[in-house]
């Protein structure tokens, strides 16, 4: 439990007020610590790549289902390919995409750290794209143990 | 060449110009074909992670280091424990980075579609962050062929 210690030495020097708020702490699962969950997602033969707002909306639905906070959103959208890239800054992270309409590809990644599972998302996802085919990779980030 | 006569064929259809610029086109690479470059790096032992004006400053530099274009640039400061949540939207897709100042640790993503090379952005990262260790694992997204 070293990584906590650390964390409470550094409160009591003063350099910020002690909180019983530990959503910034790494978490632990399976005996392993470490800062967040990371999902690369790939989405084929999908919809609704080329639209924006549905895209935003999507997005938003995918944060609130995995029980994160939206703080910031942003989308792109591009010519003359009308592919889309979009932000969607979280409290407990982001979940970005970019879209190839003309491929009905997309690339998404999900990371969330405290106790938010990206994983949660996922159903939002499928039923916004309604992809084809759907690839989903699992990365911790940031292991300490 | 499957997916080149696909982008052919759509574009003769008239619901969008055809261009001479390829930029938004999956990439070829070692005899594979697929949409980007996407960079997991993580950083420990690391400096300036809880100032988010430099942050962003070495994003941005990090970006145009791979010959990247910048269309938008967010950073987040969150209390008590001073990390950071920023993203920069990019042309060619985005750099995300997330800070655990408490830990000197820092999760970033770097994804890069097109001709630009995520590695290209690490030099920056590494003489901004002065990170003790870094960790980057590379994945090419929408992989065709």
């Amino acid at each position: 439990m070293e990584t906590e210690l650390q964390a409470v030495e550094t409160a009591e020097t003063g350099d910020y007020p002690v909180v019983e708020n530990d959503k910034d702490y790494f978490v632990e699962k399976d005996g392993q610590r470490f800062a967040g969950m990371h999902l690369l997602v790939e989405l084929w033969d999908a919809e609704n790549l080329d639209d924006p707002k549905a895209i935003e909306n999507i997005l938003n639905k995918a944060a609130v289902a995995a029980k994160a906070t939206v703080l910031h959103s942003y989308m792109h959208h591009f010519s003359p390919y009308s592919g889309v890239s979009g932000i969607v800054v979280l409290a407990e992270s982001h979940i970005s995409i970019h879209t190839w309409p003309e491929r009905s590809f997309a690339a998404i990644d999900i990371f969330m750290c405290g106790e938010c599972d990206p994983n949660d998302s996922l159903p939002v996802i499928r039923e916004g794209f309604k992809p084809g085919k759907i690839k989903v990779d699992e990365y911790r980030r940031g292991i300490v143990s």
